[in-house]
């Protein structure tokens, strides 16, 4: 019987069980961890504990997979030994991350903020706002976040730009090259790439300068996508409003100053956490430790200890 | 040439053009009105405004027409004279208060409340929150509105269930006799019905009662249809969540309950005001206006002056 460590102690009820051949047993990530750490041939890393998680890693002898439930994996990859195959948790966030992204969306435009401010001072305030019917919305890489994003607007009575790093015109998805006739045309543009190195600082002053007066930046990617200070300069003359979940610096210090940038509105990166994970993780699982006992390739490989990743 | 007054300036340009054998003078509802007030056949009911906006209604001796720009009309039959054709705007309003109803679904979820004050505080405060997908949302009153939030919850991984007045088995909605099944099995119930004699007081301590612990109300009817003291209690318990763009009393006074209400958003009756409004409404001027000049049936026909009325 092969063993795999799981981070939650009801996760092979959630399983609907093991697949034939495989025995499970829990680390949750915090105290000790059982004494079979020789003998876990795949490693769950629980959820959200950074390099903590991490830590029981080099005794594990027989190691030959791990497997994050984060999309990023930057900060595995460097503790894992030669030859241990790492698969991400790519899908599991999409819906939450979608879904926030339209939360943030459609909370500025409407107004929400101005809302609660409202509310709480006990304020009827009536105003006229803008909706998201007839806008255009540009989604800022098309990946499977960016088509999540999408399929939530579908009922809205928007268009939507699609764009990613390479042009795909069999999806109607352009090149970044083609930001710069894409972004004057968008109402609302959606940040869902990832932070690479074509990514890192690329809504920079010149992006934002491109984008129409009184257009709406949401950003559900990655904070360092932004050039937090050249939004800033955006957001303080009113020309922009934004909407961000990830920010430059993160977490951002209380006296910073997108906290109170005019029109701007903040949540503290939890795209990815909310009922909506769980599920998801545990439908990811459940395949990838059928193909696991069945010795069939795995899902989501990014790239395995002490090479350069194939991602 | 008949004659018809439009409540803004722009609106023949908006139109592109009348049609044949009509011509048009603005009155925007404030102001003194046009010379011509005898010879107005069909009168656009200036938006917003109230009893004020009817003021010259009994001035209008060639008077055949009056087309409101709100879905509501009660206030304005009673002005009107004996024979007077009364349209109101159905569907003009359903895509900006079925967006209003996601758009406090999702924050409410989501927490945008929370993170408004968090960032008012400077405090970056990590949550986890409840999803909308995979929930089960009820919308009560299956009409053009409750519709059009149906269209927009397409993309959310969500099941929903539909109540109206009476059961349409061919579109898969319920009658209202089912609502004692329905509701304990809603995680969201978005109320979307017109307030009439079967509507009033619907939301009452039984029908809050038979709600799912933790479920979400969202009301962007009308705010007579829930009982206000039934549903603060509900709210002050922990028990259920709400938001509600209509309330009852409305607008609520600067010290009502609701406002601190736990779990509560509040948003002050902007579900049909937002800039989805003017092109939906120009859309159906435009289609009634070339029905009146050619003399075919009106759309929207609520009744007419001096008889009770046909909806």
């Amino acid at each position: 019987m092969r063993l795999v460590w799981l981070p939650y102690p009801d996760a092979v009820e959630r399983l609907g069980g093991l697949p034939p051949g495989l025995r499970a047993e829990t680390w949750t990530g915090s105290g000790p961890w059982p004494d079979s750490v020789g003998d876990v041939e795949l490693f769950v890393v629980p959820y959200l504990l950074g390099p903590a998680a991490l830590v029981p890693v080099p005794q594990m002898r027989s190691l030959r997979v791990v497997q994050t439930l984060t999309a990023g994996y930057d900060d595995v990859r460097p503790a894992l030994p030669a030859g241990v195959t790492l698969c991400n948790a790519r899908g599991v966030h999409d819906a939450s991350t979608a879904e926030l992204a339209l939360a943030l969306v459609l909370a500025s435009l409407r107004g929400v903020p101005e809302f609660v401010r409202a509310q709480d001072a006990g304020r009827w305030a009536h105003l006229h706002r803008p909706a998201l019917a007839d806008k255009t919305v540009l989604v800022v890489g098309y990946g499977s976040v960016g088509r999540a994003v999408e399929q939530r607007l579908t009922g809205f009575e928007v268009d939507v730009l699609r764009v990613a790093g390479r042009a795909r015109p069999d999806e109607e998805v352009h090149g970044a090259s083609d930001l710069p006739v894409l972004l004057p045309r968008a109402d609302v543009v959606v940040l869902t790439t990832p932070l690479d190195a074509g990514t890192r600082g690329l809504v920079d002053a010149t992006f934002l300068g491109r984008m129409k007066d009184g257009a709406l930046l949401v950003n559900v990617a990655r904070g360092p996508v932004v050039d937090t200070a050249a939004l800033l300069a955006e957001l303080t003359s009113g020309r922009l409003r934004a909407a961000l979940d990830v920010t430059d610096p993160e977490p951002l210090p209380p006296d910073h100053a997108l906290w109170s940038a005019p029109g701007c509105l903040v949540s503290p990166h939890v795209g990815g956490d909310s009922s909506a994970f769980l599920p998801r993780a545990f439908r990811l699982l459940a395949a990838q430790l059928r193909r696991f006992a069945d010795g069939r390739p795995l899902l989501n490989v990014v790239g395995s200890g002490a090479d350069p990743g194939v991602a």
